[in-house]
Protein backbone atom coordinates (compact mmCIF):
# COMPACT_ATOMS: atom_id res chain seq x y z
CA UNK A 1 0.00 0.00 0.00
CA UNK A 2 1.56 3.45 -0.71
CA UNK A 3 1.04 6.40 0.90
CA UNK A 4 0.26 10.04 -0.36
CA UNK A 5 4.36 10.89 0.30
CA UNK A 6 4.64 8.18 -2.25
CA UNK A 7 2.50 9.79 -4.88
CA UNK A 8 3.47 12.51 -7.34
CA UNK A 9 0.52 14.02 -9.52
CA UNK A 10 2.00 14.54 -13.42
CA UNK A 11 -0.57 16.87 -15.71
CA UNK A 12 0.66 16.72 -19.05
CA UNK A 13 -0.24 19.77 -21.31
CA UNK A 14 -3.09 21.13 -19.54
CA UNK A 15 -4.92 24.07 -21.33
CA UNK A 16 -7.32 25.46 -18.81
CA UNK A 17 -5.52 26.86 -15.31
CA UNK A 18 -8.93 26.20 -13.93
CA UNK A 19 -8.11 22.60 -14.58
CA UNK A 20 -4.52 23.31 -12.32
CA UNK A 21 -6.58 24.50 -9.26
CA UNK A 22 -8.87 21.82 -9.20
CA UNK A 23 -6.47 19.49 -9.22
CA UNK A 24 -4.41 21.12 -6.62
CA UNK A 25 -7.41 21.32 -4.17
CA UNK A 26 -8.33 17.96 -4.34
CA UNK A 27 -4.44 16.66 -3.57
CA UNK A 28 -5.07 19.12 -0.89
CA UNK A 29 -7.95 17.26 0.35
CA UNK A 30 -6.46 14.33 -0.08
CA UNK A 31 -3.27 15.22 1.67
CA UNK A 32 -1.25 14.99 -1.33
CA UNK A 33 1.60 17.40 -1.97
CA UNK A 34 3.85 16.64 -5.01
CA UNK A 35 2.22 18.62 -8.02
CA UNK A 36 4.82 18.44 -12.01
CA UNK A 37 2.87 19.98 -14.80
CA UNK A 38 4.44 18.58 -18.02
CA UNK A 39 3.99 21.58 -20.85
CA UNK A 40 1.39 23.44 -19.01
CA UNK A 41 -0.46 25.21 -22.38
CA UNK A 42 -0.92 28.32 -20.21
CA UNK A 43 2.55 29.62 -19.24
CA UNK A 44 1.40 31.88 -16.45
CA UNK A 45 0.19 28.65 -14.04
CA UNK A 46 1.44 30.14 -11.25
CA UNK A 47 -1.15 32.55 -11.46
CA UNK A 48 -4.06 29.92 -11.23
CA UNK A 49 -6.44 30.59 -8.58
CA UNK A 50 -8.85 28.23 -7.74
CA UNK A 51 -9.76 27.12 -4.45
CA UNK A 52 -7.83 28.50 -1.27
CA UNK A 53 -7.20 24.89 -0.16
CA UNK A 54 -4.75 24.22 -2.83
CA UNK A 55 -2.59 26.79 -2.14
CA UNK A 56 0.61 24.82 -0.86
CA UNK A 57 0.39 22.31 -3.01
CA UNK A 58 0.58 25.01 -5.70
CA UNK A 59 3.14 26.81 -4.60
CA UNK A 60 5.18 23.96 -4.11
CA UNK A 61 4.50 22.34 -7.95
CA UNK A 62 6.83 22.63 -10.58
CA UNK A 63 6.73 22.51 -14.37
CA UNK A 64 8.95 20.97 -16.71
CA UNK A 65 9.22 20.45 -20.31
CA UNK A 66 9.58 16.88 -21.11
CA UNK A 67 8.07 14.06 -19.83
CA UNK A 68 11.28 12.52 -18.91
CA UNK A 69 12.16 15.03 -16.49
CA UNK A 70 8.78 14.77 -14.79
CA UNK A 71 8.68 11.40 -14.06
CA UNK A 72 12.45 11.89 -12.20
CA UNK A 73 12.68 9.30 -9.28
CA UNK A 74 9.66 7.50 -10.03
CA UNK A 75 9.38 3.67 -9.85
CA UNK A 76 5.94 3.06 -11.13
CA UNK A 77 4.25 5.26 -13.55
CA UNK A 78 0.47 5.03 -13.72
CA UNK A 79 -1.00 6.64 -16.54
CA UNK A 80 -4.97 7.62 -16.84
CA UNK A 81 -6.88 6.97 -20.13
CA UNK A 82 -10.75 7.32 -20.76
CA UNK A 83 -10.08 4.28 -23.23
CA UNK A 84 -10.21 6.19 -26.56
CA UNK A 85 -6.78 5.64 -26.43
CA UNK A 86 -3.90 1.95 -26.40
CA UNK A 87 -0.93 0.94 -26.95
CA UNK A 88 -1.01 -2.61 -27.58
CA UNK A 89 1.48 -3.78 -25.25
CA UNK A 90 -0.08 -1.95 -21.95
CA UNK A 91 -3.50 -3.85 -20.87
CA UNK A 92 -6.27 -1.37 -19.82
CA UNK A 93 -6.70 -1.61 -16.05
CA UNK A 94 -10.19 -1.02 -13.56
CA UNK A 95 -8.58 2.11 -11.53
CA UNK A 96 -10.70 0.19 -8.21
CA UNK A 97 -8.27 -2.55 -8.44
CA UNK A 98 -5.34 -0.90 -9.29
CA UNK A 99 -5.21 2.13 -7.09
CA UNK A 100 -6.72 0.01 -4.04
CA UNK A 101 -3.52 -2.15 -4.37
CA UNK A 102 -0.85 0.15 -5.54
CA UNK A 103 2.33 -1.17 -4.58
CA UNK A 104 4.61 1.04 -1.98
CA UNK A 105 7.11 2.55 -4.61
CA UNK A 106 7.47 6.09 -5.65
CA UNK A 107 4.54 6.41 -7.97
CA UNK A 108 3.43 8.65 -10.58
CA UNK A 109 0.23 9.44 -11.54
CA UNK A 110 -0.28 10.95 -15.01
CA UNK A 111 -3.15 12.54 -16.50
CA UNK A 112 -3.26 13.74 -20.03
CA UNK A 113 -4.54 16.98 -21.81
CA UNK A 114 -8.06 17.79 -21.25
CA UNK A 115 -9.43 17.33 -24.73
CA UNK A 116 -7.27 14.55 -25.70
CA UNK A 117 -5.73 12.71 -22.89
CA UNK A 118 -2.30 11.44 -22.93
CA UNK A 119 -0.76 10.26 -26.24
CA UNK A 120 0.17 7.00 -27.64
CA UNK A 121 3.74 8.53 -26.90
CA UNK A 122 3.37 9.51 -23.43
CA UNK A 123 1.53 6.24 -22.35
CA UNK A 124 4.95 4.91 -23.41
CA UNK A 125 6.49 6.47 -20.71
CA UNK A 126 4.01 3.96 -18.29
CA UNK A 127 4.06 1.01 -16.62
CA UNK A 128 0.65 0.70 -16.48
CA UNK A 129 -2.74 1.96 -18.07
CA UNK A 130 -5.67 2.52 -16.13
CA UNK A 131 -9.21 4.15 -16.52
CA UNK A 132 -11.90 5.02 -14.05
CA UNK A 133 -14.85 3.12 -14.76
CA UNK A 134 -17.00 5.01 -16.41
CA UNK A 135 -20.27 4.22 -18.45
CA UNK A 136 -19.59 3.76 -22.31
CA UNK A 137 -22.06 6.85 -22.97
CA UNK A 138 -19.89 9.11 -21.30
CA UNK A 139 -16.53 7.83 -20.73
CA UNK A 140 -14.74 11.13 -20.76
CA UNK A 141 -14.71 12.77 -17.27
CA UNK A 142 -13.49 16.60 -16.23
CA UNK A 143 -9.90 16.62 -15.57
CA UNK A 144 -10.32 17.96 -11.96
CA UNK A 145 -12.78 15.50 -10.92
CA UNK A 146 -10.37 12.50 -12.38
CA UNK A 147 -7.94 13.95 -10.39
CA UNK A 148 -10.38 13.80 -7.27
CA UNK A 149 -11.66 10.48 -8.17
CA UNK A 150 -8.12 8.72 -7.96
CA UNK A 151 -6.90 10.54 -4.89
CA UNK A 152 -10.17 9.54 -2.97
CA UNK A 153 -9.49 5.74 -3.77
CA UNK A 154 -5.80 5.84 -2.92
CA UNK A 155 -6.86 7.96 0.52
CA UNK A 156 -9.70 5.28 0.28
CA UNK A 157 -7.46 2.37 0.92
CA UNK A 158 -4.90 3.44 2.57
CA UNK A 159 -6.75 5.06 5.83
CA UNK A 160 -8.53 2.48 8.09
CA UNK A 161 -12.31 2.76 7.90
CA UNK A 162 -13.29 4.23 11.49
CA UNK A 163 -16.00 2.01 13.16
CA UNK A 164 -19.44 3.51 12.50
CA UNK A 165 -20.47 5.86 14.94
CA UNK A 166 -22.64 4.51 17.70
CA UNK A 167 -26.29 6.61 17.47
CA UNK A 168 -27.55 7.16 20.65
CA UNK A 169 -29.62 4.97 22.32
CA UNK A 170 -33.21 4.79 21.78
CA UNK A 171 -35.46 5.30 25.12
CA UNK A 172 -37.00 2.59 26.57
CA UNK A 173 -40.44 0.72 26.84
CA UNK A 174 -41.45 2.15 30.16
CA UNK A 175 -40.32 5.92 28.67
CA UNK A 176 -42.08 4.99 25.79
CA UNK A 177 -45.22 3.81 28.11
CA UNK A 178 -45.15 7.35 29.82
CA UNK A 179 -45.56 9.00 26.36
CA UNK A 180 -48.59 6.73 24.83
CA UNK A 181 -50.01 7.51 28.63
CA UNK A 182 -49.28 11.32 28.00
CA UNK A 183 -50.52 10.92 24.62
CA UNK A 184 -53.18 8.97 24.51
CA UNK A 185 -55.67 11.26 26.71
CA UNK A 186 -55.12 14.03 24.51
CA UNK A 187 -55.59 12.31 21.05
CA UNK A 188 -58.84 10.80 22.37
CA UNK A 189 -60.13 14.62 23.38
CA UNK A 190 -59.12 15.28 19.96
CA UNK A 191 -60.97 13.32 18.66
CA UNK A 192 -58.22 11.27 16.72
CA UNK A 193 -58.58 8.22 18.26
CA UNK A 194 -61.59 6.08 18.36
CA UNK A 195 -63.01 5.36 22.07
CA UNK A 196 -63.30 1.68 22.34
CA UNK A 197 -60.54 0.78 20.73
CA UNK A 198 -57.70 1.64 22.95
CA UNK A 199 -55.97 -1.63 23.09
CA UNK A 200 -55.21 -1.85 19.63
CA UNK A 201 -55.38 2.15 19.22
CA UNK A 202 -52.42 1.83 21.78
CA UNK A 203 -51.08 -0.86 20.22
CA UNK A 204 -50.38 1.44 17.10
CA UNK A 205 -49.25 4.07 18.57
CA UNK A 206 -46.61 2.21 19.93
CA UNK A 207 -45.32 0.14 17.34
CA UNK A 208 -44.69 3.37 15.87
CA UNK A 209 -43.23 4.85 18.67
CA UNK A 210 -40.77 1.99 18.42
CA UNK A 211 -40.23 2.24 14.86
CA UNK A 212 -38.79 5.57 14.81
CA UNK A 213 -36.59 4.98 17.78
CA UNK A 214 -37.36 7.57 19.56
CA UNK A 215 -34.12 9.08 21.50
CA UNK A 216 -34.00 10.94 24.80
CA UNK A 217 -34.42 14.25 23.33
CA UNK A 218 -37.39 13.04 21.11
CA UNK A 219 -38.71 12.02 25.05
CA UNK A 220 -38.19 15.15 26.21
CA UNK A 221 -39.84 17.24 23.48
CA UNK A 222 -43.38 14.57 22.73
CA UNK A 223 -43.16 15.19 26.84
CA UNK A 224 -43.37 18.68 26.33
CA UNK A 225 -45.59 19.37 23.50
CA UNK A 226 -48.33 17.12 25.42
CA UNK A 227 -47.82 18.84 28.90
CA UNK A 228 -48.40 22.31 26.66
CA UNK A 229 -51.86 20.74 24.50
CA UNK A 230 -52.49 19.70 28.56
CA UNK A 231 -52.29 23.25 29.63
CA UNK A 232 -54.27 24.68 26.81
CA UNK A 233 -56.79 22.54 27.48
CA UNK A 234 -56.84 23.09 31.30
CA UNK A 235 -56.71 27.14 30.59
CA UNK A 236 -59.73 26.79 28.27
CA UNK B 1 -27.13 -1.91 -2.32
CA UNK B 2 -28.95 0.49 -4.70
CA UNK B 3 -28.57 1.30 -8.15
CA UNK B 4 -27.87 4.09 -10.27
CA UNK B 5 -31.50 4.91 -11.16
CA UNK B 6 -32.46 4.76 -7.50
CA UNK B 7 -30.42 8.09 -6.76
CA UNK B 8 -31.21 11.30 -7.00
CA UNK B 9 -28.69 14.11 -6.98
CA UNK B 10 -29.76 17.83 -5.12
CA UNK B 11 -28.01 20.49 -5.12
CA UNK B 12 -29.08 23.40 -3.36
CA UNK B 13 -28.09 26.82 -3.43
CA UNK B 14 -25.75 26.24 -6.14
CA UNK B 15 -24.22 29.68 -6.80
CA UNK B 16 -21.75 28.90 -9.68
CA UNK B 17 -23.14 27.45 -12.70
CA UNK B 18 -19.84 25.58 -13.59
CA UNK B 19 -20.58 23.51 -10.83
CA UNK B 20 -23.90 22.36 -12.13
CA UNK B 21 -22.36 21.35 -15.57
CA UNK B 22 -19.64 19.72 -13.61
CA UNK B 23 -21.88 17.56 -11.14
CA UNK B 24 -23.92 16.78 -14.42
CA UNK B 25 -20.70 15.52 -16.37
CA UNK B 26 -19.93 13.33 -13.10
CA UNK B 27 -23.56 12.07 -13.55
CA UNK B 28 -23.34 11.04 -17.02
CA UNK B 29 -20.03 9.51 -16.36
CA UNK B 30 -21.06 7.28 -13.84
CA UNK B 31 -24.74 6.41 -15.39
CA UNK B 32 -27.11 8.92 -13.02
CA UNK B 33 -29.92 10.84 -14.58
CA UNK B 34 -32.28 12.32 -11.65
CA UNK B 35 -30.69 15.97 -10.94
CA UNK B 36 -32.70 18.55 -8.98
CA UNK B 37 -31.62 21.59 -7.87
CA UNK B 38 -33.04 23.63 -5.06
CA UNK B 39 -32.92 27.68 -5.58
CA UNK B 40 -30.26 27.63 -7.62
CA UNK B 41 -28.47 31.09 -7.31
CA UNK B 42 -28.24 32.17 -11.11
CA UNK B 43 -31.75 31.03 -12.36
CA UNK B 44 -30.31 30.82 -15.64
CA UNK B 45 -28.52 27.81 -14.79
CA UNK B 46 -29.98 26.08 -18.07
CA UNK B 47 -28.06 27.99 -20.29
CA UNK B 48 -25.07 26.35 -18.40
CA UNK B 49 -22.49 24.78 -20.55
CA UNK B 50 -19.96 22.61 -19.06
CA UNK B 51 -18.70 19.37 -21.10
CA UNK B 52 -21.03 17.73 -23.54
CA UNK B 53 -20.89 14.74 -21.27
CA UNK B 54 -23.78 16.08 -18.94
CA UNK B 55 -26.36 17.29 -21.37
CA UNK B 56 -28.65 14.71 -21.52
CA UNK B 57 -28.52 15.31 -17.77
CA UNK B 58 -28.79 19.32 -16.98
CA UNK B 59 -31.93 18.42 -20.35
CA UNK B 60 -33.62 16.57 -17.81
CA UNK B 61 -33.40 18.41 -14.61
CA UNK B 62 -35.51 20.64 -12.25
CA UNK B 63 -35.61 23.04 -10.80
CA UNK B 64 -37.77 23.61 -7.49
CA UNK B 65 -37.92 26.53 -4.24
CA UNK B 66 -38.53 24.38 -1.93
CA UNK B 67 -36.56 21.66 0.05
CA UNK B 68 -39.11 19.14 0.34
CA UNK B 69 -40.41 19.55 -3.33
CA UNK B 70 -37.02 18.51 -4.37
CA UNK B 71 -37.09 14.89 -1.71
CA UNK B 72 -40.49 14.03 -3.04
CA UNK B 73 -40.67 10.46 -3.45
CA UNK B 74 -37.23 9.89 -1.73
CA UNK B 75 -37.55 6.93 1.20
CA UNK B 76 -33.94 8.04 2.09
CA UNK B 77 -32.29 11.40 2.49
CA UNK B 78 -28.11 11.48 2.96
CA UNK B 79 -26.51 15.01 3.46
CA UNK B 80 -23.49 16.03 2.81
CA UNK B 81 -20.79 18.16 4.85
CA UNK B 82 -17.42 18.81 5.43
CA UNK B 83 -17.67 18.28 9.17
CA UNK B 84 -17.96 22.24 10.28
CA UNK B 85 -22.05 21.74 10.51
CA UNK B 86 -23.50 19.50 12.57
CA UNK B 87 -27.37 18.53 14.28
CA UNK B 88 -26.88 17.42 17.57
CA UNK B 89 -28.81 13.83 16.30
CA UNK B 90 -27.18 13.13 13.28
CA UNK B 91 -23.62 11.22 14.00
CA UNK B 92 -21.27 12.74 11.17
CA UNK B 93 -20.69 9.10 8.97
CA UNK B 94 -17.87 8.41 6.96
CA UNK B 95 -18.65 8.24 2.65
CA UNK B 96 -17.30 5.22 2.30
CA UNK B 97 -18.67 3.04 4.41
CA UNK B 98 -22.30 4.44 3.77
CA UNK B 99 -21.77 4.67 -0.10
CA UNK B 100 -20.48 0.80 0.13
CA UNK B 101 -23.79 -0.23 1.69
CA UNK B 102 -26.28 2.19 0.74
CA UNK B 103 -29.52 0.20 0.93
CA UNK B 104 -31.81 -0.12 -1.79
CA UNK B 105 -34.21 2.64 -1.77
CA UNK B 106 -35.03 5.66 -3.75
CA UNK B 107 -32.15 8.15 -2.27
CA UNK B 108 -31.38 11.59 -2.20
CA UNK B 109 -28.11 12.63 -2.10
CA UNK B 110 -27.86 16.17 -0.93
CA UNK B 111 -24.99 18.75 -1.75
CA UNK B 112 -25.00 22.37 -0.41
CA UNK B 113 -24.13 25.59 -1.34
CA UNK B 114 -20.49 26.21 -2.56
CA UNK B 115 -19.11 28.19 0.65
CA UNK B 116 -21.52 27.80 3.24
CA UNK B 117 -22.59 23.83 2.85
CA UNK B 118 -25.69 22.29 4.19
CA UNK B 119 -27.89 24.80 6.41
CA UNK B 120 -28.80 23.40 10.00
CA UNK B 121 -32.19 23.64 8.90
CA UNK B 122 -31.69 21.87 5.08
CA UNK B 123 -29.20 19.26 7.29
CA UNK B 124 -32.57 18.53 9.14
CA UNK B 125 -34.32 17.22 5.78
CA UNK B 126 -31.85 14.07 6.19
CA UNK B 127 -31.60 10.67 7.64
CA UNK B 128 -28.27 10.45 7.62
CA UNK B 129 -25.09 12.84 7.45
CA UNK B 130 -21.84 12.04 6.03
CA UNK B 131 -18.55 13.09 5.30
CA UNK B 132 -15.83 12.23 2.34
CA UNK B 133 -12.39 11.49 4.63
CA UNK B 134 -10.32 14.51 3.85
CA UNK B 135 -7.36 16.23 5.40
CA UNK B 136 -8.29 18.02 8.57
CA UNK B 137 -6.23 20.76 6.85
CA UNK B 138 -8.06 20.78 3.89
CA UNK B 139 -11.62 19.61 4.17
CA UNK B 140 -14.26 20.82 2.34
CA UNK B 141 -14.40 19.60 -1.22
CA UNK B 142 -14.80 21.60 -4.86
CA UNK B 143 -18.70 20.71 -5.15
CA UNK B 144 -18.10 18.78 -8.56
CA UNK B 145 -15.21 16.75 -7.36
CA UNK B 146 -17.98 16.24 -4.07
CA UNK B 147 -20.24 14.98 -6.53
CA UNK B 148 -17.84 13.26 -8.35
CA UNK B 149 -16.45 11.46 -5.96
CA UNK B 150 -20.06 10.32 -4.50
CA UNK B 151 -20.97 9.27 -7.30
CA UNK B 152 -17.93 7.19 -8.22
CA UNK B 153 -17.86 5.45 -4.73
CA UNK B 154 -21.68 4.19 -5.60
CA UNK B 155 -20.72 3.08 -8.95
CA UNK B 156 -17.34 1.27 -7.44
CA UNK B 157 -19.49 -0.79 -4.97
CA UNK B 158 -22.50 -1.33 -7.26
CA UNK B 159 -20.71 -2.69 -10.72
CA UNK B 160 -18.43 -6.05 -9.65
CA UNK B 161 -14.39 -5.91 -10.61
CA UNK B 162 -13.54 -6.97 -13.89
CA UNK B 163 -10.82 -9.70 -13.67
CA UNK B 164 -7.33 -8.02 -14.00
CA UNK B 165 -6.42 -8.08 -17.83
CA UNK B 166 -4.00 -11.00 -18.29
CA UNK B 167 -0.59 -9.56 -19.82
CA UNK B 168 0.57 -10.89 -22.94
CA UNK B 169 2.69 -14.09 -22.05
CA UNK B 170 6.81 -13.72 -21.86
CA UNK B 171 8.74 -15.37 -23.89
CA UNK B 172 10.14 -18.99 -23.15
CA UNK B 173 13.53 -20.14 -21.99
CA UNK B 174 14.50 -21.14 -25.63
CA UNK B 175 13.46 -17.84 -27.16
CA UNK B 176 15.48 -16.13 -24.52
CA UNK B 177 18.68 -18.13 -25.50
CA UNK B 178 18.08 -17.41 -28.68
CA UNK B 179 17.54 -13.37 -28.07
CA UNK B 180 21.08 -14.08 -25.95
CA UNK B 181 22.87 -16.13 -28.94
CA UNK B 182 21.87 -13.07 -31.18
CA UNK B 183 23.30 -10.47 -28.82
CA UNK B 184 26.59 -11.85 -27.04
CA UNK B 185 28.41 -12.10 -30.18
CA UNK B 186 27.78 -8.18 -30.70
CA UNK B 187 28.31 -7.03 -27.18
CA UNK B 188 31.60 -8.73 -27.55
CA UNK B 189 32.58 -7.42 -30.74
CA UNK B 190 31.32 -3.78 -29.21
CA UNK B 191 33.51 -4.07 -26.30
CA UNK B 192 30.73 -4.49 -24.11
CA UNK B 193 31.21 -7.67 -22.03
CA UNK B 194 34.82 -8.89 -21.01
CA UNK B 195 36.52 -12.22 -22.94
CA UNK B 196 36.76 -15.14 -20.63
CA UNK B 197 34.12 -14.86 -18.45
CA UNK B 198 31.00 -15.52 -20.74
CA UNK B 199 29.47 -18.10 -18.39
CA UNK B 200 28.75 -15.16 -15.96
CA UNK B 201 28.26 -12.25 -18.35
CA UNK B 202 25.39 -14.28 -20.36
CA UNK B 203 23.73 -15.52 -16.93
CA UNK B 204 23.90 -11.63 -15.86
CA UNK B 205 22.21 -11.33 -19.06
CA UNK B 206 19.79 -13.93 -19.03
CA UNK B 207 18.77 -12.56 -15.57
CA UNK B 208 18.26 -9.36 -16.84
CA UNK B 209 15.87 -10.68 -19.75
CA UNK B 210 13.91 -12.77 -17.33
CA UNK B 211 13.10 -10.00 -15.30
CA UNK B 212 11.93 -7.99 -18.23
CA UNK B 213 9.52 -10.38 -18.60
CA UNK B 214 10.12 -9.60 -22.50
CA UNK B 215 7.35 -10.78 -24.89
CA UNK B 216 7.17 -11.98 -28.27
CA UNK B 217 6.83 -8.40 -29.68
CA UNK B 218 10.57 -7.43 -27.79
CA UNK B 219 12.14 -10.33 -29.01
CA UNK B 220 11.18 -9.81 -32.48
CA UNK B 221 12.07 -6.23 -32.17
CA UNK B 222 15.80 -6.79 -29.91
CA UNK B 223 16.44 -9.86 -32.57
CA UNK B 224 15.64 -7.21 -35.55
CA UNK B 225 17.96 -4.92 -33.82
CA UNK B 226 20.92 -7.73 -33.35
CA UNK B 227 20.43 -8.06 -37.13
CA UNK B 228 20.89 -4.95 -37.88
CA UNK B 229 23.91 -4.16 -36.31
CA UNK B 230 25.63 -7.58 -37.72
CA UNK B 231 24.57 -6.51 -40.99
CA UNK B 232 26.22 -2.87 -40.49
CA UNK B 233 29.07 -4.89 -39.30
CA UNK B 234 29.25 -7.32 -41.92
CA UNK B 235 29.33 -4.06 -44.58
CA UNK B 236 32.45 -2.17 -42.80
Amino acid sequence: MTSAAGVRVVLVRVRNPLNIGAAARAMANFGFEDLVLVEPYDKAWKTVRSARAGETVLDRARSVERMADALDGCELIVGTTDGSKRVPELPLEDWRAVGASLPSAQTALVFGNEKSGLSVDEISFCHRLVRIPTTPGAPSMNLGQAVAVCLYELARSARPLPRSPTPPAAIDASARERMLDAWYPLLERLGAVKPGHDASQRRILREMLSRWRCRRSDERRLLGLARQIRNKFEKS
